[in-house]
């Protein structure tokens, strides 16, 4: 959604005749934080391709004081579009006659001011560069963006997420005041407790079955909690799939089939497990209710926990969000439900 | 624990008289991955405090093919001891026959062998820095570790933790083998049927209580995961203060003041909003039992949330697991076990 109306937007600046114009329109638009054109700096050291290494060198001297970091020179042309760029290391081992145009490296990365910070991330991380040019879309060379900016996205990124899959909202920190640290708790404390709710509305739909056999409550909890978990590393999976972008090149039908075959094997485990401790522990016709249910409740909660965070992903909403408490919760209902319409049609009742 | 060996086997070594078979001695020491000298690469520049500019331009071209990314010239003395840096950004910038003496920052920051990767992270995040020289316990320079490097573990750590708070053991990815996805997720979700077996015990205990008022059957899940949210909440922010290193300068008494204050504030509401419930949808004579419980697990499991985390981190345990089904699991018994407590005493059953 955002990338287009940048790109259109610079693409209707280039067209503008009055150079100087059209640059003075480009300094005034802000960048949303999120792409490049928002993250870069527009400090940085350019050299024009005609230019010698002595030259080169002078203007690294007039910008030492505003550019504190200097990794590369940028080689543009006369138009200051980007043409590739010089190392430090190699402007040092230079001769200083020598013309730039020919020892610069053309073979560079860049990132277009559109490109969200996500990518530009992946990009430099997966060739380990210190920094990368932006540029416009006539690929002027705009700005840098250099490891540091990216490192704290990271790791704000990460934050999120971690906030998110433990149900907390906003940016709480353990040392902010109390009104904030219960603001940031609440909303899905309380999502959890509507969930809970609808649950006690469920069970209250299959009283007259727990009062004709108590030992059903039993089993009440075991059929949230191995729904919430079941959930939960489902879509932790997922998420970190979208973010890695890999892992999703399977095509849906072999990744249902894996899910499913996962999920059965697990399934099997916990329900031989519980059904073990049922036919010791509690009463035998329940033996088969509880191994069934559970099974079902795997499967189920790893289908959900599957397409909630690609629905949150579609409609632009951190897909960690799914991996917190909306899946235990949602899970918690479903199981609960699953348990008792198996007892009642198992049990005849 | 993991300091102590590394810094005395320095010490010992800097006391051997033949300087060539200690150097000899500590190229064969392997490092611990997850402190500065394991992580450190042994190629860089160095260039004597007593060279002029020109012989150091001389030594990276020797350097040039070795290392490939150059950010500065580590200065040493004739011991090899680290005695500052200049910028690449200098050096284009000096005169060719200056002594490098004159010239190089000795206000650098280098980090020793043994410390912790968490800190060397820190510390160039902090900073800003590209790269950090590794040293010795004598300050004798052995290598430098890059911001890639460091931003590999960064990621690393983050992924591990999301995974260790859903419930998913090693390093599992969405494109793993069948067999590998079953087994990262099968020990918790043991854990958690065992935990909710117990809970199943629990209510066996007091089943006589469920046989007269069912309807206590139908407040279970909403005690289990209550008490699972708040003590997710509370483990993650304390995990998070963790890394930080902040928040955790605050005195014991306060910090448990504090999470009392939150905690019966959260508690509070959802005690009255689950009142609210049972006042309309179920037996009134439940209302105080549902309302007090919830409160008290509310309680109980922020109290859980917060030391949990900080004896694992005693024990060298990740943190991070218990924000995930281990916290939840103790919270579904806890809080089973306290309400229905909680019922046998006011309604004198």
């Amino acid at each position: 959604l955002q990338e287009q109306p940048i790109q259109v937007r610079e693409e209707v600046i280039g067209l503008l005749e009055d150079r100087e114009q059209a640059r003075f329109i480009i300094d005034l638009l802000p960048y949303d934080e999120d792409v490049a054109g928002g993250l870069m700096q527009k400090e940085l050291v350019k050299a024009n391709v005609n230019w010698t290494v002595n030259e080169c060198i002078e203007e690294i001297r007039k910008q030492a004081e505003d550019v504190e970091k200097v990794y590369a020179v940028y080689v543009v042309d006369d138009n200051q579009t980007l043409l590739g760029l010089i190392s430090l290391k190699n402007l040092v081992l230079a001769r200083k006659n020598t013309k730039i145009g020919n020892i610069y490296d053309e073979d560079i990365h860049y990132v277009e001011t559109y490109r969200p910070v996500e990518e530009v991330s992946e990009i430099m991380q997966r060739y380990d560069l210190e920094a990368i040019p932006v540029v416009n879309v006539q690929k002027r060379l705009l700005g840098r963006i250099t490891i540091d900016d990216v490192l704290d996205v990271i790791i704000e990124k990460a934050e999120e997420d971690i906030q998110a899959i433990s149900g907390i909202t906003g940016e709480v920190e353990e040392d902010d005041n109390l009104w904030q640290q219960v603001k940031g708790r609440l909303p899905w404390l309380i999502v959890g407790v509507i969930g809970s709710l609808m649950a006690a509305t469920v069970i209250r739909v299959f009283e007259g079955e727990l009062s004709k056999i108590a030992a059903l409550a039993m089993f009440i909890p075991i059929m949230g909690s191995t729904g919430g978990n079941v959930g939960i590393q489902t879509a932790s999976l997922i998420v970190q799939a979208l973010a890695d972008k890999s892992g999703l090149e399977i095509s849906w039908k072999e990744r249902l089939l894996k899910i499913i075959v996962i999920a059965s094997l697990n399934g099997l485990i916990i329900g031989l497990l519980a059904g073990l401790y049922v036919l010791v522990f509690s009463e035998t016709q329940l033996v088969w209710v509880v191994s069934l249910s559970l099974m079902a409740v795997v499967l189920l909660a790893s289908f959900m926990g599957t397409i909630t965070p690609l629905i949150l992903d579609r409609f632009g909403i951190n897909p960690a969000v799914a991996s917190g408490p909306f899946i235990t919760t949602a899970n918690d209902l479903v199981g609960i439900g699953t348990y008792f319409l198996i007892a009642h049609f198992l049990l005849k009742m």
